[in-house]
């Protein structure tokens, strides 16, 4: 399957703070075929530093998408039926409007200009999107971690629009853990003098700082056991360890294809998304919602540990709500919801088909 | 308890890496009386960042001891009954040889041109410390998180010179978890500019590395559950969360009592340890260990979770060694061993009564 990032360009988007960006890109990829009763259409939303490239060969790249084990012909997401969209989110820097994008009245990159960014505000755009590509209604909105955080967002936001969600590995708000880590990969991007206040397009970016950030993210996708089954304490050479040139390697890498301003817009965004703040309970986030659920957690995830996907689970039982859920075992921790996917497609194979039936 | 920390010089100590360091300078406190027999002194170890003022008040900056709701009259290590002593470790700045020392040869301090120091050379240097004051036979040596390495390492090195041993909060060897999370300390120390390969003495030291630094560094010491209970999702101000400015402030803070070389110098000996490395197994290393133990872990301490204290157990069980094992429960993660004390005083106070009765 080969594929291609496609462009759909907005006049202008509200945004939660009060500002209004204008204009407005999205990026994003579809696979699979809508049908003429545009029924069978299923929103993928990225984690965060991911992009709309899920699934299937890029045509310039040949990189293969992040969630190509998931989405395809006969998979968990299977393309034979379902005609499957996924876009690059608000504030990112795959070809969505972002703090690297030229702000048109200046001329320049917006850098910290950029107005700040809600995870509703990512999911608004995602709504323009889909209403651009003539859909009315989604079967379904899934992703794994931020991503499970909009697919929540959806249910509440747009609960007309979305027959079925699937978070996986997600929160319905972050914990202080949770947003202390997203804190130090900040500080340490902002601690690089070479970020300068975000003022470094065309200049040298902030790799050291970007790269340390990226580091600390990486320890918090894996598991100690994945990390002792992986690495042990197997030396790369005599002065270091093969865990730490894989976490320089990894780090590294992640500068060529990401912008700090955008890990700060981006993690900020997931740090301050908060279902109960404005409602008082999850319980009455919920009120509205009208999707049925699929819950799935990792047992070894200690970044978003199960208790998060529980606390959704009880909320949307409180309140009628059509919900399954699923711990599956896993010891690749966070990562689980990108590598471990035996049991997680059958499953969503499984509730699409009988949503796609009951629902569609 | 009013204390002032003491300094001994000795002309030379032998590395493990072949060097010899000279002179070398050990900073360190005692708390208590040595008994007529010289059988009643205990070894306090500290932890990563910790120092020689284990305990009391410090007469010049009035600072309360790192461990002093342990160490006192009546308190666990009770100093009516016992000689206690806390010397900071090599490699230290905190008044012992280390990176920030000046090196005779240059007249200029050491900062990367320090020799490497292990575990067991730190461990060397309390034995002629040790010896310095007297003592030929500790009745115990104690610590928690890297103090616990250092307490397996003198009942390995020096059977005969160790009564009991109280590892707590510890392993016999790092987990590439461990390592990752000390490499990205280093990794954000040298990204600083400041850092400029260690020579920064007399100069602006790299502050903000450092303090990226100890901000990953108190995430992994205390709980998810403890984080949700101290900060919760409460904001400091409108742009940040408590537990954001909690972080900065603490790594800040660090900054003005911490040298940013020791920092990659201690880690790195922690991270090198292994008892099972030249031995083949924890059980061989442990072959000529004469000393009686109490391992302590806690249920909520994930950075050096309970199956790597168990581990250290089930190899002293197997030789047949006088061992008792808690795992005591407390909510505040690796942190717990110097905030969790009634407990851990009570199981310290028993275990060292009967150890002096028998043993002493």
């Amino acid at each position: 399957m080969i594929t291609e990032t496609q462009l759909a360009r907005f006049d202008s988007i509200p945004l939660d703070g009060g500002m209004t960006l204008e204009p407005v890109q999205v990026a994003y990829e579809t696979y699979g075929e809508l049908n003429a009763a545009k029924s069978n259409a299923i929103l993928i939303l990225h984690a965060f530093s991911g992009d709309a490239h899920a699934a299937g060969t890029d045509q310039e790249s040949g990189g293969l998408g992040w969630w190509d084990n998931m989405i395809g012909p006969g998979k968990g997401f299977d393309t034979d039926k379902y005609f499957v969209i996924c876009s690059n989110v608000l504030s990112g820097c795959r070809g969505t409007s972002g703090p690297s994008s030229v702000n048109p009245a200046t001329g320049c990159p917006y850098g910290m200009t950029f107005p700040p960014v809600t995870i509703p505000d990512m999911v608004r755009l995602q709504k323009m999107l889909v209403n651009h590509l003539g859909i009315q209604r989604l079967l379904a909105v899934s992703g794994g971690s931020m991503g499970a955080m909009q697919a929540l967002e959806w249910a509440v936001a747009y609960p007309e629009s979305v027959a079925a969600a699937i978070p996986i590995a997600g929160t319905a708000r972050h914990s202080p853990q949770q947003i202390a880590f997203n804190e130090v990969g900040r500080q340490a991007i902002m601690a690089d003098p070479d970020w300068n206040e975000g003022n470094y397009y065309g200049k040298r970016p902030p790799a050291r700082g970007l790269a340390v950030a990226r580091m600390v993210g990486h320890i918090t996708y894996m598991s100690d056991q994945s990390m002792r089954e992986k690495f042990g304490r197997r030396l790369h050479d005599q002065n270091q360890f093969e865990v730490e040139s894989y976490l320089r390697y990894r780090g590294s890498q992640f500068v060529d294809r990401f912008d700090a301003n955008s890990y700060l817009y981006i993690t900020k965004a997931m740090d301050y998304y908060d279902l109960t703040a404005e409602r008082n309970s999850l319980s009455s986030a919920f009120e509205n919602v009208k999707s049925r659920f699929l819950v799935i957690s990792f047992t070894s995830d200690w970044l978003y540990p199960s208790y998060q996907s529980l606390e959704i689970v009880r909320a949307l039982r409180g309140r009628n709500c059509d919900v399954a859920y699923c711990e599956l075992p896993s010891n690749y921790g966070h990562d689980a919801f990108l590598v471990t996917v035996a049991e997680q497609a059958e499953l969503v194979r499984g509730f699409l088909a009988s949503t796609f039936r009951e629902r569609a």
